[in-house]
């Protein structure tokens, strides 16, 4: 099986290289990932600049990981896609991010997105985000449990364009329960801004830490990870919203 | 009526400029937009650096516009409705953006997203962007279909949350036939890269201009912008693929 990793951290993340070992075990693995931290990059695309790349080897300097992009997650699975690797991937794997991408945070995840460029491309696409509690990340075990979860959804040859988004719960907590399939939770985050004023009397802002999500819907991604739950959402990108369609066409329209 | 408008082309883009002078036949308009052109920025958010904000003024340097924030379009609705708007705004519009954003670029878009972190607010929303042929713009005309659909939109009083798609077509090729509700198209684009070779010997690329849909699904937004209709999408962010979920939900899944 031929795997493309990809991730948002960059491609020396822990979590690329701790998920890369266990990838290692179900084929070959060619990473295409970003060369600079990329966290929150949502589905941007370089238009403006030129993508350098860069190959990469491991510390023996003779096996061959994969390239460097000084790009967004998206562009470097495009890039993959069309210039670097010589055969299509089987499937493509994104992560594992140091952090949940669950909720409102999917839409913010660059990781998230890697996935999602790659479905634009009909691959079957995963995206692995681990949860962390106090910033302490056991990659080791949580590369386990994705590659575990990667292996269980390709046992069912998902069709072409299969879009999923795992999240492995906090690790030091206790044993995980399990694994539950469950829906994005869409309820609000509540956060806030810390507001500075800089030595030439101007105004900026720092994003704090404090995103949370105070009430989300049982039954969620949200909900699932906090009770040590492995979840599995399967992602499809047709932001229409068909539940409201039949209505607003009735609505009258006219142009002067 | 008070109006947040915001964009991903920067504060001083004409499509904003035109755009706001309509909005205010329709009430107050306040503008946070980012400082600098922000297209694909898709919905990253800045989490590693500060956002500085700079006020902006009409040429007459005392007519108020609104903020300039060093920052992507979603941050400019966030620090808005939490830190610099007085009031909380009745709508949220985000254009209007110099080409359409339809089918699988409204994933791409900065225009798109901060209208969607507008929706996370629970805020009516609604992304306004102005196909172009040959990159020659009528903004004007454009920006006064444009603010002719927002008001049509917001006569039916829609729920909070209400996000909508609006694009335009090329003004250049004939009069436009008139308003259509569609779906999102979500059929793959064609693109391709420029590879290079710099100076020093490392390689890199240039995105290709050429990102074309070279088979959109009927009836969808990209088929009739082509066929000059202007387009009214209402969009959602719930990325769930719940047409998957209960077979999902059935397959086998453990952990060791």
């Amino acid at each position: 099986m031929r795997i493309l990793l990809t991730n948002d951290d960059g491609i020396y993340a822990p979590g690329l290289r701790a998920l890369r070992a266990e990838l290692l075990k179900l084929g070959t693995v060619t990473v295409v990932a970003p060369a600079t931290e990329q966290s929150a990059a949502g589905h941007s695309v370089t238009l403006l600049t030129p993508l350098l790349v860069n190959e990469v080897y491991e510390d023996d300097a003779t096996t061959f990981i994969g390239w460097a992009v000084e790009g967004r997650p998206a562009d470097c699975v495009k890039l993959a896609l069309l210039e670097l690797l010589e055969e299509p991937p089987d499937v493509i794997i994104s992560g594992m991010n140091a952090g949940s991408n669950a909720g409102i945070n999917v839409l913010y995840s660059g990781t998230v997105a890697a996935a999602i460029e790659g479905a634009f491309y009909r691959h079957t696409a995963i995206a692995v985000s681990l949860e962390y509690d106090k910033k302490i990340f056991d990659f080791h075990t949580g590369a386990k449990y994705g590659r575990q979860v990667i292996e269980q959804i390709l046992a069912h040859n998902p069709p072409p364009g299969s879009l999923f988004n795992v999240n492995i719960p906090v690790l030091e907590l206790g044993p995980i329960r399990g694994v539950k399939v469950l829906p994005q939770n869409v309820s609000p985050y509540t956060e806030k801004f810390d507001r500075r004023v800089n030595p030439r009397g101007r105004t900026y802002f720092w994003t704090s830490p404090d995103f949370t999500c105070p009430d989300p819907h049982p039954d969620t991604d949200v909900t699932a990870l906090i009770e040590s739950y492995i979840t599995v959402t399967p992602l499809q990108f047709d932001l229409t919203n068909h539940a409201r369609m039949e209505e607003i066409k009735k609505w009258e329209w006219k142009t002067e």
